[in-house]
C-alpha cells in the first residue's frame, strides 16, 4: 500500500525531505487519557499487549490525537522470552518480572526457537489490524529488543540497576552467554521478518541496557548480534538505538542499518562525526524538556533540529516519553519540528 | 603525622610513585565478612554509620584484610540532607527513603545550613578516631557528594531509574533549583572542610547522577557547583567523581581539583586526551571483572595499568565494588596492581 505520509522512510533511505518526519518513543501509552481510559478497563499491561483490535487501537491514537508522522505497534520487548519459554508478569509500579530465569546451560537449552506465527500470533495480528486501519496514513514502526537487552531479563529476571548477574554471566561463562544470546538473535530475526510480512514498514531494534557494559563487551556480547540482525534484515529500513552507549558510536556507524538512535546525552555534531554522513540520525530532545513552558520547549526543539540538518534526521526524544508529561508539551514539540523551516 | 604509605596523596599531586596505588570504592562494606558481622549485630546501617567507634572500626578493615593504600572514612552521602534537616532511613534492599522532600521554595527556605561540628560529629569523630588507629599506616579519604546528587535525593525522596522528579524541577524552576543547589553547596564545603580539619588527608565529591542529566544542564546545575567546592577546598587533594558524565569530561579537566575519576565506560587514553596531562585519572575497572576466573583479573587489571601509565593514575573501579563479590577476588585486583611493573 502506498504511504500518504513517508517522510519517515525517505529520512531513513537518506532521500530529501521537505521537513523532519517526528514520533516519540512510548508515544501510545501513559500520556495519553485515551489510552489510560482502555488500559483502565481491562485486567492489565499484558491483556491490553495480548488482544490486537485494543493494541491497533491504542497503536493508532497517537496519530489521531498529536499527529506524529508514524505509528509504532503497541507491544512489549518481552513479548520474546515469554515466546521462548520464559513467561513475564508485567507487575504495577514494580515493572517485569519473570518466574523463571536462566542460570545454566541446561535452562539455555530448554528455551525454544519458537514458530512466531504461532506463539507471537497477536503481535502479528495487531500489526495487520493498524495497518488496515491506518490506511496507508503514516507508515508503522515494528520492533524487538536487542539480544543483549532480551538478555539481561532472562538471567536477572527482573530490573536492576548495575544488571550485574547478567554482567556477571557474560564474564563467568561466555560460552553460555554467547548459545543464549545465538537463540536469543535467531528468534528476534524470525520475529522481525514475521513483522515485516505482517505489515511493518521500519523496524527498530531498542538495545535498552548497551550503556551498562565496557566497550570491549559491549563489541562482544551486544552489537556482534545487533550486526546479525541488521545483516538479516532487508526488507525494510532498519533502525538500531543502543541506548548509553556512546561509546559505540563509531562501530554502530558501521552496521547494515539505516538510522541509529541517540539519546540526550550524545552531543549531535561529535556523533555525526563518529558514526559517519551514511546514516540516518534519531533523536534526541531531553525527554525531560517537556517538563518546561511552551516557549522552551520551541527553543530547544530549534536548537536540535538546527544541529541535525534537514536530511537524515527523524526528530524524537532521547528517550520514552515520560508518562506524566502533558499531551499539550508532546504537540507543542511535534507542532515545533513541523512547523521549522531549515 | 607523616604517612608511612603516601602513594595516593603523591599520586594526587602529580608526583613521581613507585607503583600505582590502589583502592576500591565500597571497599568498606558488604563484600567483607567481618564487616557483615558487626552490622548484623546492629539496628541498621545507619546506627554503624552513626556510631564513631564502629564507623572506624570498619573503615580500618580493609587495610588490614585488602591490603589497599588508603582508607575511605565509612559514612552515607545522605548525612548532609539530614544535617540539613530532611532525615532518612536506609531500607534494607530498598535503599534510602525520606519521610519529606522538596517540592516548594518554602521547603528550600525551611533547610538550614548547619553547623556541621555539631550535626554532623559523629562523621567527625570516627575520622579522628580512624586516624589515631590507622597510625599513619595509609591516608584517609573523606567524602560528600556533589550537589546535584544531593539535590536529586531531596527532590526525589529516593533512587529513581530516571530522576525525573528533580530534572523536572531543573526545567520548571530553575530559581528554585539554583537556590537550594547553592545552599547544600554551602554545607558541602563547610562539611568537607571540616572533615580535613579532624584529619582527612584527601576528599573525594561523588557526582553519581551526574549522567542522567544533559550536558548543558550539567554545566549549568551541576559542574558549577562542583566548581565552588573545588574552589573552596585547597587544604588536600580533592578528586571529582562525575559517574556517567562522559559528555564533560572537557569541563571536568578544567576543574580545580587533582583527580578525575572515570567509570568504566571511559576510554583511557580519550578520557586522557579530553581531561589534559594536568589531573591525576582514578579508575576504571568494569566491576563485574572480579566475577572472572583470577587470571583474567590479572589480565585486564595489567591493560588497563599500561594505558594509564605509571604516574597521575590511582587504581580503582569504575563504581563501588558489588556486595556479591568475593574477597578473593578483589585481593587479586589489588596484588596485580601492587605487582605490575611499568
Amino acid at each position: 500500500m502506498k504511504l500518504d505520509n513517508d517522510l519517515l522512510i525517505r529520512a531513513s533511505e537518506g532521500k530529501d525531505v521537505e521537513r523532519t518526519p517526528v514520533w516519540l518513543m512510548r508515544q501510545a501509552g501513559r500520556i495519553l487519557p485515551q489510552y489510560r481510559a482502555i488500559r483502565n478497563s481491562l485486567s492489565g499491561f499484558k491483556e491490553l499487549v495480548e488482544t490486537p483490535e485494543l493494541a491497533a487501537e491504542v497503536t493508532i491514537q497517537p496519530v489521531d490525537i498529536l499527529g506524529v508522522d508514524a505509528a509504532i505497534i503497541f507491544s512489549d520487548i518481552l513479548v520474546v522470552p515469554e515466546a521462548m519459554g520464559l513467561p513475564y508478569q508485567m507487575i504495577e509500579k514494580k515493572g517485569p518480572w519473570f518466574e523463571n530465569t536462566i542460570q545454566s546451560i541446561k535452562d539455555v537449552n530448554d528455551l525454544v526457537i519458537p514458530d512466531v506465527n504461532d506463539q507471537l500470533s497477536y503481535v502479528l495480528d495487531a500489526i495487520k489490524i493498524t495497518k488496515n486501519e491506518l490506511d496507508g496514513r503514516v507508515p508503522l514502526i515494528g520492533f524487538a529488543g536487542a539480544p543483549w537487552t532480551i538478555f539481561s531479563y532472562m538471567i536477572e529476571g527482573q530490573g536492576s540497576k548495575t544488571f550485574s548477574k547478567a554482567k556477571k554471566m557474560l564474564y563467568s561463562n561466555p560460552e553460555l552467554s554467547h548459545k543464549l544470546l545465538q537463540k536469543i538473535t535467531a528468534t528476534t530475526i524470525k520475529y522481525l521478518k514475521a513483522q515485516i510480512k505482517a505489515g511493518a514498514d521500519v523496524v527498530q531494534v531498542f538495545d535498552s541496557w548497551a550503556g551498562i557494559l565496557s566497550h570491549q563487551q559491549y563489541l562482544e556480547f551486544g552489537i556482534k548480534y545487533v550486526k546479525e540482525i541488521c545483516d538479516a534484515i532487508n526488507e525494510v529500513p532498519i533502525t538500531v538505538f543502543s541506548k548509553g552507549a556512546y561509546f559505540a558510536r563509531k562501530e554502530l556507524g558501521e552496521l547494515n542499518c539505516n538510522t541509529i538512535g541517540l539519546d540526550w546525552n550524545m552531543d549531535i555534531l561529535e556523533s555525526r562525526a563518529l558514526i559517519g554522513q551514511n546514516k540516518t540520525l534519531q533523536g534526541n530532545l531531553d525527554p525531560c524538556v517537556l517538563y518546561s513552558d511552551f516557549k522552551s520547549i520551541e527553543n530547544q526543539t530549534n536548537q536540535m533540529l538546527c544541529k541535525f540538518g534537514k536530511n537524515r534526521h527523524i526528530a524524537n526524544l532521547g528517550h520514552g516519553v515520560y508518562p506524566d508529561i502533558s499531551p499539550d508539551k508532546v504537540i507543542c514539540f511535534i507542532e515545533a519540528v513541523k512547523s521549522y523551516e531549515h
